[in-house]
């Protein structure tokens, strides 16, 4: 039999594994950060009535720039999140992995690098892996909020062409602070002075659940600052896979020149178009899920747990000796966390109130076991 | 304003523009090889079923792995394409665009090389250049079919890590015989003996419309093989950007490696596993493109066209002192056709009855006008 070593893929892949957290059937699943409230049945309607006329055209190629959807998330933006944006500063793929990926290709790639600050969203690093992209490894805090002083001093050394700023930070939950990430920009833009400057990709993909106000005004003025954002969490369509951005309009003419042609289906422009006419639903979802993410805080503190401060819709907690046997001891009992890899900590999601219940009487008999 | 140039995009990126055929409202659109038949109506009603289905779960990731869809995909091959092929031998992707994409990511890239036999689907060279690797342009005969013995000595000197060979070709649109696909697997292969061998990808988009029977069977034995195809065309659903490829599992496990986790929405699988129930309903539309296609071949013929061999849903037709100008002409008449670039030639998708009619009146003035 043939195996992946028998052939030529490229050397850096060998030996790799698959992203991807494991899908397991267990009774509480609170280990991928998805929005546990089902989308409403008249939103439901909704979807079959756009995707019904969208399939009596499928004959025909989407619409290639995908202007409607675009537009409509412009103007959710434009709403929310504290800045006018037009329909030719957004731009949609299938999934913000899509959207940093074609952000990668243009501004990365080889020859290139890219900088983080771990631990954060890993596919940063693993997209910039697949295309080509060198990855540096910034510092944070051992609070796990940026180090400023020390990540100037990364940026300074490194000269990275592309700076990602996760706000809320995944996996540790907290948001990061404006004057943070005008420093951050300010240091790559001076770092490549002599060339034409560093793309900054602020990653919001958490953005509604945040204490903060989103990011999104700093892109004014500042052409090589992007705003990533998803439909997967906030809108509870992990199974979409939409994501988009918002930048200076000269950044989305740039993505044009690698994005596959008519990159985003028929279906799917339907589908997430009948999803932001039920935005004000949605929303309402999560007003819900940041008041169970701050109960599940408060309540892990009083159960003696070390907390990270979350502006998202998950939780860092441990610290345990042992975090991936805390991993299994939670699975035992039924809860699926997700063990990211740092150390002495798992991260869960907010779920709804009853999973969250579940959630935390099975971290209460692990902390009795673990002080008995 | 800031222009894309100010940005710090990459050097080759410089100067190009998207690509994409015009989106013009034009009577008759016969320019992107679209199928001109609009799914039947009980498909419509199918898919909204099944999308009504996947919205009721869709705050949940999708199926990463896609299993039930490459399942469908695998039966649907085995029944029409000469091989019995199973799910671990199907990867599917949005487009067979992405599918192209993630060969080139796992087994091209920086430091590597493709080659493909010009003039071809001009995607193969713009995703090498996205993805890093290098582009040779293999040569053709005269009437474009493969040039066996220059084809063997272009990939005997440059050694390439990744061979395209398009059958049908687009956008000539003759297929290609199985003896010239061993040739060139031979020829890779013997060139890199000493790495791990070559990828050898047949991109059958156009396969359904063949004269000549699928390449498919040439997969078994060979893993470094790889057949693409698209439900584009011969399910009519340009729209719902479904490519897919059978190999070697190797291959579908080495192109894990660098997929996107979660790449397929929920919607476009139920979409594309509504469509694989209705496959007889569309290959019957395949058989009425097919005859419609070969009246375009005899019909330009008698009106005086060099026309080339066509086994796909377009035909390449000319000669023109100038291809452009004839395409303008065509256009001026109420038919829009593609201009590829091909000296002299001319692109024309097969549509309905009705459509081609238009189509070869226009053509039929056109000489006229020519020889007055």
């Amino acid at each position: 039999m043939t195996g992946i070593d028998d052939l030529p893929i490229r050397d850096e892949l060998r030996g790799k594994s698959p992203y991807g957290a494991p899908q397991l059937e267990v009774p509480v699943r609170l280990n991928t950060n998805e929005n546990p409230y089902p989308l409403p049945e008249p939103l439901v309607a909704r979807i079959a009535e756009r995707v019904t006329e969208a399939a009596r055209n499928l004959n025909r190629y989407p619409d290639r720039d995908a202007v409607e959807l675009r537009t409509e998330l412009a103007r959710y933006l434009s709403r929310t999140a504290g800045l006018e944006v037009g329909v030719a500063q957004v731009w949609a793929a299938n999934g913000s992995n899509e959207v940093l990926q074609q952000l990668l290709q243009t501004f990365g790639g080889p020859g290139r690098t890219a900088i983080g600050f771990e631990p954060s969203y890993s596919m940063h690093a693993l997209i910039s892996r697949g295309t080509g992209t060198g990855w540096i490894s910034g510092p944070r805090n051992d609070d796990f909020t940026i180090d400023v002083d020390a990540a100037r001093r990364a940026i300074a050394e490194h000269r990275p062409d592309v700076v990602f700023i996760t706000s809320p930070n995944n996996p540790t939950g907290t948001a990061v602070a404006a004057e943070t990430v005008l420093a951050l920009y300010e240091a790559a833009q001076a770092a490549r002075a002599d060339a034409a400057g560093a793309l900054v990709v602020v990653d919001e993909a958490y953005g509604e659940f945040s204490h903060r106000p989103s990011l999104l005004p700093l892109i004014e003025g500042r052409p090589r600052m992007v705003l990533s954002r998803t439909m997967s969490k906030a809108f509870g369509a992990a199974g979409l896979r939409l994501g988009y951005l918002a930048a200076d309009p000269a950044v989305v003419d740039a993505v044009q020149l690698v994005r596959l042609p008519y990159h985003l289906s028929a279906v799917t422009q339907a589908t997430a178009l009948a999803a932001l006419e039920h935005t004000d639903t949605l929303l309402g979802y999560v007003e819900a899920l940041k008041a169970e993410r701050d109960r599940l805080v408060s309540e892990l503190r009083t159960l003696g747990c070390e907390v990270t401060d979350s502006d998202a819709n998950f939780v860092q907690f441990g610290r345990f000796e042992d975090a991936h046997a805390a991993w299994q001891s939670l699975l035992d009992r039924g809860v699926l966390v997700r063990d990211n890899g740092v150390p002495g900590r798992l991260r869960v999601t907010a779920g709804t109130p009853a999973e969250n219940d579940a959630f935390l009487d099975a971290v209460r008999e692990l902390m009795k076991e673990k002080s008995a």
